[in-house]
């Protein structure tokens, strides 16, 4: 159930309120958008008049019943879709951001080359992998606190916010630079990393799992936003299916589905759906026309020498030409890129 | 392996070429594209020395060795892409073609309100089902040869090609009059239906099946051709996956794909991939940007009492308003439409 | 809606009965189990009183609502299990009918030398396949008739029924002599071919298509028996997974789920599941102990030349072996095999 | 590349070998089997030359390339299959190990009626939840270290080893007194995790992901074992798939097939596979009969009020009742249970 509160309510009264339901035995989240406040009731509700409270409480202006199991995430939460702003930048609804950088740090030289260069071409964020989730141990495992050094040298030098995974809630102080901290696919159902996050004030980039449903991934938000944080950007990456010639099946109808069922801003990653260089540009192109509020596309200097996922990084001029094209789509689907 | 034929060889000295591999053993495809005529060879080639071939047949411009399994439809045998010509209406590079039509054909009004209308919103091309696979035998099963005649009639008052699904090869003849005979997914792999309409002078709309591999597709295709019927276009319709919340997962990675590995024209269908209403126009808006030569997608007078899918069909004013999405993007995708 | 007929009921009354339905527009099916005889209504039953039938008729010993969509298939249409008869061959409830034989009959050696073996190992019935739905169009297609008659000599030298899959209706004459006649995977949802297999005397073995649900499996079922002809046995083999390590999945809760369902046999095809010979034994155990009632096994008299899934064929010796494993286990599941 | 030692080789010995090995760069895994010792080198093996190691280490037996990623874990490393031995109890070739208990640890006298029955008929090891993954933030997340603790007590009472999930390593300490530590499905690719189990000297079962191959499921199995930890249970617990009637697919090829590719423990989880009770007695002969060195199965002594999973938990008769049937199989399939 969620309760929709009449405009410029003092604070006092909204903690009266909540108060109170608490006092009931209800759990309750305060959801404070751009153009109005919510608060959603988890509890068993089937009790509750809601007719009863709106007439009664004084500062509710209208409220609804929520029947799915996502509640604060519910798009019926904020009509008005979530903006989350980070470091001057802004991503959701009416803009079209774009993350980009190496899967893998490599080198300072590296992040600073590709850093300057994508922002040259329009990138908005820098993203790059420290700690990588590997199949194998016998795999680079990425460089770890150094890379997230790195990392923050570049975004000392340019200006760009950047954004990388965390393995495990032990690694939180380490990010304590990270401007968007990244949940990968493997960890979307890693409840208590989950947790962990949500109690930090920073936006969280929680990625689809590959096997994870539409609702998994909302359920998945919810935790975070339930503890506490509601800065949630979803990102639909590909989902496994049985076909083999791409690495994994973009899913791009749970990204209209996202934005019409979650307040949530939501983008979407062709490199790791596709693995497939040549699919980036064509899939970033249906990512923004699907109405998804941004993108992250893998970029290295040198794709056939990079220690991970180079075949489907795009090289720096490649990107330069896909940013053209996507400036181009932005005015007519009205995204400020 | 496949010849790229010298320009304006006489018929003569091909029949001569193709006459000396079948007496080798050796069966040819002949592929007739609008810049140039190529001869596909199909068997055992490994003992082929091409090279010796292109300097002593004195008609061949060059040749290439064909890894994949898919020979008279992959790219290799047409740099530039087939295009399908049917009643005034181009299909395929430089043109986004619209197919719209209902689910079934459910009478001589319907039909033709709708026809009219898509007509005049855009749409090039009018499908509507006579004979409907569906999974209970107690459910509608269309209205058969009678939809057929309606379908008929709607096409003779507007003009519009018509295309409509055929269930088995004993139905070819009541095809007669159908413009674009469509093999839909259930029978993707239905080898002898599609070795019989490879025999027709007609395109054929080859419909992915739900848990059919893109090469597969691909193969079926090239049973088509191989049956002497190279006017096939392919369309992806959605692949079955563990999500439940859509119909079907809609597969744009394959879109943007096909388009890669084969000459033919590739389209989509947002309708059975979603089984979403929501969801039809921004996934149409992504089958264009991932560079799709067209869409097929279905509307209703009165999708509420459709005897069919009622629930994934626009109606005609949510059509009219895709279209001018459609129309508005098309200049940007340097797409006819 | 179900009737299950008091015990002895002349067929003048039943006719009568069924009459009655007819008329006030229900589709009736009548079903004769060993036990009871039943007479399933299809159509709108919201409105009959079903306590008022069973008190009223005469001939009612009780009735039931199906809620699912399969009616005549149902379970609760025949409590005791069906029980399909070919040539002295019983295939249901308390037998484990192994059916074995080649991918292809290849020549009138190969299926009479394993015909001969694997009937003194133990199996009751040859398969063989004729006519052969191969991805490729240059693949080999199979013997077609010729494979046919092959398989008839074979049956007339041993004295085992014979099973063959069929492709299309145009060829039902073709399978005159054949025994079961087999539907594949790939046309599950063949609904023409289903329907015209409906309207034959003899049992139709009905493999479940690569991405068909359960409920698929039944509903296409129920096309043939609402077509006149009960003798279904239904083929679990495998659905199309992520995984690739085998070459579908085998999904024995399917067969155990199948069995609690519907009244029909079910066995099931490790070889074609798994693709992989050395998962067959341990496989064809598991399909015994989930309750199956019998199994389709591929062997060949010299897996290494076979012209078609060779390596997932077992040898001569070794499906001798499994039938020693297989008899071993028969007796504690209370299956004579 | 593996080098199997010969018998009885001074510790000394193997220590210089393995220093020799790390001196040129590489790093090694010991394998102390039954039967034999081996010594797995990791890196770049494709210079060295095995037939020289061979006949010049003194103390190789034999050597082989290992080409599968995973090394320590595979079948070539112990042909002999490794047994797991936990207080009194053996999981491996040779005998069926029942693993029971309920899905959620709720109460003391919960834990111990259902410890003590489960023991009576026959299971060997004792499971239970006290931290539970849950999709939603809202349900019930178990009892925490309070049902660690009562876990512990009903262990003292019965003698009954237990297995619990570990959810992160930060909980290590906490399940000092757990036998056997799980890692759900959620976290099979959480790799810190895989590499802080790897650091103790206890059995952990590792249920493979929902979405994860069965070669993934080896690697992380390497995770642990190039860790230091050679004690892995793997456990196949059903993957997701098209198929909605059952909760996820059971897939016993896989169980086969790690049989064959691998020398550990394999068992499977029939409960959470099928999530429908009536399945999980079919699915467990099916599990023992395919080659599955034991079982885990959820028991509750009030199936209808369980906190979680109550549909897919057998009563403790029904309990009794499957393991009478497991027995009288386990003499057939020579496995001591």
């Amino acid at each position: 159930m969620v309760f929709i509160l009449d405009p410029n309510v003092e604070q006092e009264k909204i903690d009266a309120f909540i108060h109170g339901w608490e006092q009931k035995g209800f759990s309750t989240i305060l959801s404070v958008g751009t153009e109005h406040t919510a608060v959603c009731l988890i509890g068993n509700t089937a009790t509750v008049d809601l007719d009863h409270v709106v007439q009664t409480s004084g500062i509710v202006s209208y409220g609804k019943r929520i029947t799915e199991q996502y509640k604060a995430v519910n798009r019926s939460v904020r009509e008005d879709s979530s903006i989350i702003r980070v470091g001057g930048v802004s991503i959701g609804e009416g803009t079209f951001t774009v993350i980009s950088g190496p899967c893998s740090v490599e080198s300072s030289e590296q992040i600073l080359e590709i850093a300057k260069t994508v922002k040259k071409s329009g990138a908005k964020i820098l993203r790059g992998g420290a700690f990588k989730p590997r199949t194998s141990p016998y795999s680079f495992q990425g460089k770890g606190a150094e890379g997230l050094e790195m990392l923050r040298m570049a975004k000392k030098e340019t200006g760009l916010p950047i954004v990388s995974e965390i393995m495990n809630q032990t690694q939180i102080d380490l990010f304590a630079d990270v401007d968007i901290v990244q949940i990968g696919a493997r960890n979307m159902q890693n409840f208590d990393l989950l947790k962990a996050v949500g109690g930090l004030k920073k936006p969280i980039l929680l990625k689809r799992g590959l096997a994870s449903s539409i609702e998994e991934l909302l359920m998945s938000a919810e935790y975070i936003v339930a503890a506490g944080n509601d800065q949630v950007i979803l990102c639909e990456r590909g989902i496994r299916t049985f076909e083999t010639m791409t690495r994994n099946t973009l899913d791009l109808s749970a990204v209209a589905l996202l934005k019409q069922k979650s307040h949530l801003p939501v983008i979407a990653d062709p490199s790791h759906a596709s693995g497939i260089r040549s699919l980036v540009a064509p899939l970033a192109k249906a990512i923004m026309a699907v109405g998804a509020d941004g993108l992250m596309v893998e970029t290295h200097n040198n794709p056939a020498q990079a220690l991970c996922d180079g075949a489907q990084s795009l090289d720096l001029e490649q990107f330069r030409s896909l940013m053209e094209e996507l400036k181009e789509r932005a005015t007519i689907e009205r995204k400020e890129i």
